[in-house]
């Protein structure tokens, strides 16, 4: 509860708005002796930076993070970890018209409700901004779960109708091109649509869809910490996503016990090893070593320069066109938040994972 | 983390295995006053309960409720309360043979790995049976939010290929059919595709529809504690559900900004009132006012009596078929487990909002 | 908050009312394959059964744990553990009379402030019997700690005016004397003690005293969840405790740095170590390897048979005897209960810690 | 666990080393619409600022505050509130030395064992200094309560041999004298043990004593949640305090059931009154109405410029004199300290009890 704070063992603290003097972070629970610089966390950073592309808001910010506390000589020092991104170039002017009306698919009016009234300047804390803070403190989760040999990879799956082709996958391509989609031809045909809907004053939403390599079996736990139930409420925690699915998701409901149940045979480790991955790698809740398999579900942007029909804070029923700089699709500036998000899930359920039999504490015990 | 316990103001601790000698939960943070019976719990643990129908297993289990603590003459008193559940007629020896190979699309060989051994009776805690706990803590949180005017109405809205048609939709008819769904013909096709999966030694899969009237605005918090997240974790932490989406979910990637933004327009009562529902009922985390609608991949059930590859625990692939009672599809059953994670949800957040505004803290005080 | 739950890896959550069917405990983040039986409980239980002295009720309560989930075939499954105790014996008849006055010392008007009513049997949730919880799940926790070599040494420090003398301090006395004193003279001076208290039907307090041995260095975090902290919240949990000290305890304010602080010297071992130990094992938050130390102030029995002034429910001032059977002194009895608080704290904490280095976790997950 | 956070429904974190760029607190769980300046929070920072007399370090140390989110047109939004102070004229110069050994009486040992190793500037984390993040928070907790008549007067009550007369007690020279007494003739008589202290090299420690006034009955919740052991928690984590008591503390181990029991009377308003207030205004963990009363033992300042044995870390023993800048007691700048931790307690059982009573919620509900 009181929404800011994600996580157990790994858990982060996030603050900002888009307008206000800057976003942050704070990590705690990160182990001490982990290397990291300000660099290591830029490039996640760089990855949800707007103004890279036509398809993103052409807004210039530079988002330079900086480290506060937690880092000494160049290495973690097991306390909290303070992170901040200065805001720059918010020209609050841009959204004085949006004090007087709610925006539709927007948040304005819930939080009128809810507090009484709102920062109303690009969207305060509700602001895609606020994922920043994600952001940042994820690349410190990949970073400790790269040493542990996990790793991510996460990219569009689908832009409005446009779906990757599974055959033409290149995972190469995946950042190489403004979309983050695995597929040329894809990717193309997913940028007409957009220039589409740009000319059309509307917007697109599309899936995502997170790999994960290298997650050791036995990381959830059973009942209501299950993996995939803390990766739901990561990933359904991002301001647009409307669906999370696992593995074969809600195609398992036309499916049958015999075309979905993963069967096993002996791998030549001498393990048994699951013959499919329908599953996507977690079940009752557990990982099992295969690669977890997730897909989110992202809504179109809701702030689009076509008419809309709104009400003003007199009460009055108007019509509205957005101004102002907006990404006709939130998609692939998403995906480095999924991956984030997903990252500060496994690394929190990892170390919860540490204490899963005695025999394993009595030997970790014994080394020290 | 630490599986058993779910929810921060409304927390409940669930425990026990399917051959065990009981199943039990303890529900804390109840508010004391609440007329509270065993019935009143018996009712929702009766909508689990397998044997009324050729479509779930012919198990007899009475699943009795009995309070052991927190309720005094017929009030809560607003400390801990103990539910308990016997185990009766479960028979041991029924799964002598399945504790010496893994089922595919169980998490059995999961538990091996992550305990190193695993109480293989009946799938020890990872069973459905498990579900008791939930259900019948779930009695109790919608007690109280029936008494906020908050209600439920949660259905099966697909098994298989068949889906019900919304033109047909009679919510009378829910609790009339064994299947749980709102349209009679719909239910009558579903009934005939089980009777084929159960001649094929088969199983089936579904989708699960809750709607949640009456929720006041203002419930959910921004950034990680939205109430869609928590409804998402709370989901799909029970057992065989894949995928969770929220309002339009995972159709939100093909719509656009146009077609997805609820607009709104003033209402009779003077207050701005959403022209559509896309959003299923949740923007920016926090309830707005109208339903909520979600729904709930559910995977066709992972027993079955057809043959299966598999390993058995000296490392042999082997062939099996599943004997025992099992149930063609879990969906059925499932609808009064999703209804009741859902009112613990809900519960749980729609208390952490009382704290939303100085003003209604101030008002609260000023009364007591 | 919403106070059963104690605990975040190693959960226990308690449930129970002194007259009610039975008090239990669910016990969430035992690790798996520790062999755990009713005995090893019941061991701890008796440390807290009445009826034993004359220094104790006469009410006969067999007190016998039962193990409902959690363990199979005599180890811990990682699952959560469940116990119950049965409540026989309890006469409600006794205690109609208190239903209609506010027992001084009691929680009785708080709970009526709080609750608008309350289970008058017996002091109902806060009871004494309420502690029954704490004990059996503590003997696990003891259980876990004794594996990696912590044990614990918990006794009467003082009861009224009689402390022990410390050059007379013999461990092996402490359970062959019903008031748990590690000093024969003390302990004959104290039960005279209590006969004078007991004639003037008045009753006693006393301090309880914990050393635990073994608990490795660097255990517990800076900043708000300092072991002291926790272990402080643990005991000052425990109904009848009024203060908490660590090492010197309040005796620091009359101290000097020179005389307070521990100095350093190199161990037998090649490793630095503490001259002293006025700290009491922990600086800033951390055990330092030192044996930890701590004091609890007990207040006296407030059911006293003398008279006393109170009011009833009428609003009326009323003068009151208190009848049935009441422990002339507290302290004994609560000294399994300090235990099991501070084994219950030192095995969550333990636990936490090992995340603390990247190089401990790498190291952890290479051995998988 | 993992230390930076406080408190589930107004819940702070905090970040920052004593040499590092800053400190800061992030405060989730505000309400909205609560104004407040930096100016609010500045008022309590200056209470604990060093150079104010020469009982305390000559450094200086501006320390002023920026609110760096969640407030909007000088009112809180209802989302996360971030605070950073900028340190100013740290010399880590001086620390230099301090980084070869272990300072008797600071956790330097600790930190090294438990992190592997540690900042050693100014002792980093485990510096003083991290208490500004406390009393920033507990600045805007302060504001909430006083907005709901809640107040606190907190003071030294002895510093090393040196006790107030309560007979003398005058609350307005608290904060006229440097060492926050409330007794002018034993400030006088304790600045004169503390000069001979700095003339001996040495340093002392004291007792502080706070009184909460205005806190409804009914706040904490029974069994592990008790007021008084969430006080005790929050009091034991500030660095230098190694014991807590509350009302009567440790004298009630030598008092009897009939001297320690607080007895009621009908009040002139009609309801049942305590006659005394042994118990701190807490029994059963939950407040009365009545005053609380708690106390807090401080240990004396650890560094001390007086020959110390030590060791260094290349396992040699040395004999230290502590340089720089020190306070030769902790006491009177710790007095804000205490009050912060208990304020922020108290807010957030206050906002918990809110729904004690199905009533209260009905009633709430209501009114939205």
């Amino acid at each position: 509860m009181f929404g800011s704070t994600f996580g157990t063992m790994f858990k982060i603290t996030t603050w900002g708005e888009s307008h206000g003097k800057g976003l942050g972070v704070v990590v705690d629970g990160c182990p001490a002796g982990l290397s990291l610089t300000e660099e290591d966390i830029q490039v996640y950073l760089n990855r949800r930076k707007p103004g890279q592309s036509q398809y993103t808001t052409q807004r210039q910010e530079s988002d330079r993070v900086e480290i506060l506390s937690g880092v000494f000589e160049g290495k973690t020092t097991g306390t909290s970890i303070s992170l901040i991104v200065y805001n720059q170039g918010q020209r609050s002017s841009d959204y004085g018209e949006i004090a007087a009306y709610y925006r539709p698919g927007h948040a304005d009016l819930n939080f009128d409700t809810k507090y009484g009234f709102r920062d109303y300047r690009g969207g305060g804390r509700s602001s895609g901004r606020e994922t920043i803070g994600r952001v940042a403190a994820g690349a410190i989760a990949c970073k400790i779960l790269n040493q542990l040999g996990i790793s991510f990879s996460t990219y569009t799956l689908s832009i409005g109708p446009v779906t990757i082709d599974r055959s033409k996958f290149d995972d190469s391509f995946i950042r190489r091109n403004p979309l983050y989609m695995p597929d040329e031809d894809a990717a193309a045909k997913a940028a007409a649509y957009l220039d589409e809907c740009m000319q059309e004053k509307n917007s697109a939403g599309g899936v995502i869809e997170c790999v994960i390599h290298g997650v050791p079996a036995g990381v959830g736990d059973p009942v209501f910490e299950k993996l995939n139930a803390n990766l739901g409420k990561a990933i359904l925690s991002i301001g647009a996503v409307k669906g999370f699915e696992l593995g074969d998701g809600f195609s398992v409901a036309a499916a049958t016990g015999l075309s979905n149940n993963d069967g096993y045979h002996m791998g030549t480790d001498g393990k048994p090893e699951k013959i499919t991955n329908h599953s996507g790698g977690i079940t009752g809740g557990i990982s099992d070593g295969c690669d977890i398999i997730f897909r989110a579900a992202v809504k179109p942007t809701p702030s689009i320069a076509a008419s809309q029909q709104t009400v003003n804070r007199d009460g009055e029923n108007i019509t509205i066109q957005i101004k102002g700089r907006h990404d006709p699709v939130i998609v692939p500036r998403a995906v480095v938040v999924v991956e984030a998000m997903a990252a500060l899930t496994v690394t929190d359920m990892l170390f919860a994972s540490m204490t899963s039999q005695m025999e394993g504490i009595v030997e970790y015990f014994k080394h020290l």
